[in-house]
């Protein structure tokens, strides 16, 4: 019973196991992360739009419900940069920045985002997200880098800009380049330069002070809290938001609310899409992560699982005015450093937190949003990757097509039509080149029982006998192209009296693909040339035994190819075919 | 010259070759076939919605054009019953029959529909069409056959009926049945009935006469053209139309005219899908009529130069007073078996069929409707073949899935949705397929160097050692699911020591999968097991020495999976990871 329940709550597993070692590991981890989140938190929250209070509110009960029903022992879920910009890109379309109607949108995009996770992982359907090609995140993920800099560059410059796409805040940026507010200009460059030294250059110097390389790795996660801290003192020791500096200003005191989402049906529909590309891009962000952790400790990650718990942290997040939040990179890795044992460490991390949306919000009242963006903009340049592209290049153009229309389209026209038109260029690529599969014209190898491609090896042939080896299943997209290769071959004048079709790398026969063969078979009756096959293996043959096609068959089916040459040569070794 | 000319304009070949015996076989599967289309070019016209003199008329200019451009020798091209069905529900979209706008609409369809397959046929995208599965062709055959027929039930039972699906239709003839028109319904079935027994019973009938098969089928062909004869007589002697039979009435007497095609933008944009799914469907059963023809005498067919073919014949037909045409099947075997040796036979064809239109169409003016409407009834219930969904159950399920989708969407939503839905569900369950490739363990067969599954045959397997067969290419929707089950495996407690991935079956590794296994390299080298493959073929070695796999790869790339075997056991062998 507490097995089978265990499958979907797999705190029943780890909890009955939890002992003083572990809790230490856990305490000590979440302690770290807390800091680290802090400013995080309230970063992604100006990110997505929203006020701060809403990205700390975001990491709460979403890393409670996690912990609860996430299989991974070091996955720290909250707010993360790229599905702050998609949750920016979504309600932007529905509501006004600011107004009550976006906070309430993007609980409404939680709570349809975490339904669908769920509904997803009940029917163990995570296996669709595999249709998300390596190459197309790749190329989204660095395409959303780049956005998510350039939106924050407003804040750097301290002026009003918007826009959705690349084009759109360039243009905007550079309409107001002239009014840039010279000290949140000097805080936020200030800040951008300290952040990236710290990620740079503070590891070798702390290594070079005799610190070890984990706590190296953990203090250089620190920056922003100093960033934070120092310019916030800068702001209340100056008195710079009297003259013009943005801050933070008043965030509510005390733990999350209770909210109710907006579920006006309109409003739902609108976001319907969103939210699934949302939260497709979430979870594939988030498995990858926990999958990396967790083969450091030889832990399993359960994928279909995964979907329900990260659907329980989106529908926690929406009913805690929170937004939708996923699996981070950098929380989990900072969490798995500094020791977590289990996802206790999470739930830790959320008492700390709670602590400081009731205690410590005052402390950032001061606080400059160009810190803010300083973080966002050093974050997130670390996911800036373009070298996906001379990579997929090298490798192979239809991946470096899929790659590159990801990157303009995202850039040009938002992250919505450039995510899908990844799925469907990936998709569609991937049929293209399985519908011309490689079909070799192959030989004997003299003194063997080997054949090899005709035009590759010096082989023996014979006139009569006409052999092809078909590198790829027979399906819907390729089973004509045979037909009119079988056809086209035998329309040639060779004194042909046997076709025979080398299986040995066909997976599966398709219906399409079976009658296409007893399409070849009937011409080649007519022809009265025999029509026969060779290697085929043995599910597929089962399948063939299915149908008709081998009663009709007007040749044999033999076990190799070498019995075929026997079978149906006279010894004769002329080449013909190979012209 | 001639020779690059010849392939955009094949009549240069078989032109330069003509001689009178040519020219005797071309005349007189001529006239056969002319008489044979009258009756049935008016009936199709019927059927889309159109005068009658405008299936006389797509029969003419399209039927010369594709003997320019086309490859097949003996395909005649015209108006055919499902792409006539498919007109009428484009059509009946945008304009009410029998209005102006309606007429200038099927004009707008046949030009669109000529300019993609010209487009197509140019950029030699034919294989495109490969994306219709065989048994999604098929069952959208039958439900169009059905719908057809049901269609025409209206003319037979004289009501005014309507109605775009099968429930619509049932409905709206079940609410007129009792207006049944006597007269009409009584020439309705015998019509049926008679033709029927042509079908069925003449050729027996002739053949006992000592009639020659050849002939036998011919004679058969005529039926329609004796019953047009005698059902107009009869409404003439009787003036049965003065009784209210609907009949066909005043066609204008003339060769076909100069039209102008209807540009209004919206018009076309609303036509463009239609236009599309039609240009497809035409096209896949107009190739297949083409090449099951081109093959009884070893022809070529070349499905690019097709398009361009049947592209020309459209938009023929669009300036010529028709609509949307395709190679039928009917006629182009009437053609076949009458002896057509070259496409002159379908000028010859055009030549009949204008004499007709200029000096028979005052012949038809009594035909009734209710004749014709027979002739297509008889006509597309040998298009019916639910068969395919038991064909189809036997074989495969995600097949018979496609199949009845179609069918049924096509019967219940109409045409467009029916097709479109089965080619998208084609490509889901085939990439589904993929998605989940069949991965074996094997291990080796004892005195052999053969490995095979360690679930069905009994083979030797070695406690340190894991080797998978994957039967698929590797690629993006798969790849993850190779790499969840390696870490899967490896996260149980087996003292594994190396891992080996057999690519015997991996006709491909995209750049998804190449991560992916870079990813299992990563993972395993840090829990230190070795990671290598074998049997990889050669076009997919290239690949990989073209990336820096496999100078990260922990272990080598074995030429054979006995290599390995022999290179990473100690010659122990127990079972393990069988359990």
């Amino acid at each position: 019973m507490i097995r089978r329940l265990a499958r979907y709550l797999p705190i029943l597993d780890w909890g009955r196991r939890y002992d003083r070692g572990a809790l230490t590991c856990d305490l000590m981890a979440a302690v770290i992360v807390t800091i680290m989140l802090i400013p995080q938190s309230l970063a992604y929250a100006l990110l997505a739009g929203l006020p701060p209070e809403a990205g700390i509110y975001a990491s709460i009960m979403p890393i409670i419900l996690y912990a609860i029903f996430g299989t991974s022992r070091a996955l720290a879920v909250g707010p993360v940069a790229v599905v702050s910009l998609m949750t920016a890109a979504a309600i932007g379309q529905v509501a006004e920045a600011g107004s009550m109607g976006y906070a309430a949108a993007a609980l409404s995009l939680a709570l349809m985002s975490g339904v669908m996770l769920v509904a997803l992982g009940l029917l163990r359907l995570g296996f669709l997200a595999n249709f998300l090609s390596h190459p197309v995140i790749a190329g989204f993920i660095t395409a959303s880098g780049v956005m998510i800099a350039a939106s924050q560059l407003k804040h750097i410059l301290g002026v009003p800009a918007g826009g959705h796409t690349l084009i759109e805040m360039l243009d905007s940026l550079g309409a107001h380049i002239t009014d840039a507010h010279l000290p949140t200009l000097v805080i936020g460059v200030l800040s951008t330069a300290f952040l990236f030294w710290v990620r740079k250059g503070l590891k070798p110097f702390l290594l070079g002070l005799g610190l070890a390389p984990r706590a190296a790795d953990i203090l250089t996660k620190t920056g922003p809290v100093v960033a934070v801290a120092i310019t916030t003192l800068a702001v209340w020791a100056l008195g710079l938001d009297l003259a013009g500096v943005a801050i933070v200003g008043a965030v509510p005191q005390g733990l999350p609310p209770l909210t109710i989402p907006d579920f006006t049906p309109s409003l739902l529909s609108t976001l319907a899409l969103p939210a699934a590309l949302l939260s497709i891009i979430g979870f594939v962000e988030s498995v990858s992560v926990a999958q990396t952790l967790a083969a450091k400790k030889r832990q399993r990650i359960d994928p279909d699982q995964e979907l329900i718990g990260l659907g329980a942290a989106n529908i926690g997040a929406a009913f805690t005015g929170g937004y939708p939040v996923t699996g981070g990179f950098a929380r989990s890795v900072v969490n798995f450093d500094a020791g977590a044992e289990t996802p206790a460490a999470g739930a830790f991390t959320a008492i700390g937190l709670m602590i400081a949306a009731v205690a410590l919000t005052p402390l950032v009242y001061f606080l400059p949003k160009a810190t803010l963006a300083a973080t966002i903009v050093v974050a997130v340049l670390s996911l800036v990757d373009f070298s996906i592209l001379r990579r997929a290049w090298a490798y192979n153009r239809a991946d470096f097509a899929a790659v590159l229309a990801t990157i303009l389209l995202t850039l040009g026209l938002g992250v919505e039509i450039g995510v899908s038109a990844g799925v469907v260029l990936s998709i569609a690529l991937h049929l293209l080149k399985n519908s011309r599969p490689h079909v070799a014209e192959v030989g004997l190898v003299p003194n063997s029982q080997h054949f090899r491609n005709i035009l590759r090896h010096k082989v023996l042939t014979d006139p009569t006998l006409l052999t092809l080896r078909v590198d790829e299943s027979l399906f819907f997209a390729n089973a004509r192209f045979l037909e009119n290769l079988i056809q086209d071959r035998v329309a040639a004048d060779c004194p042909l009296r046997h076709v025979v079709l080398m299986c040995s790398a066909v997976n599966e026969i398709d219906f399409s693909a079976l009658e296409s063969l007893e399409a070849i078979n009937e011409r080649l009756k007519s022809l009265d040339i025999g029509f026969h096959l060779s290697e085929v293996k043995g599910p597929v043959m089962d399948r063939l035994q299915r149908s008709h096609f081998l009663e009709t068959l007007n040749g044999r089916v033999f076990l190799s190819q070498y019995d075929a040459w026997v079978a149906l040569t006279d010894g004769a070794e002329k080449s013909c075919a190979a012209e």
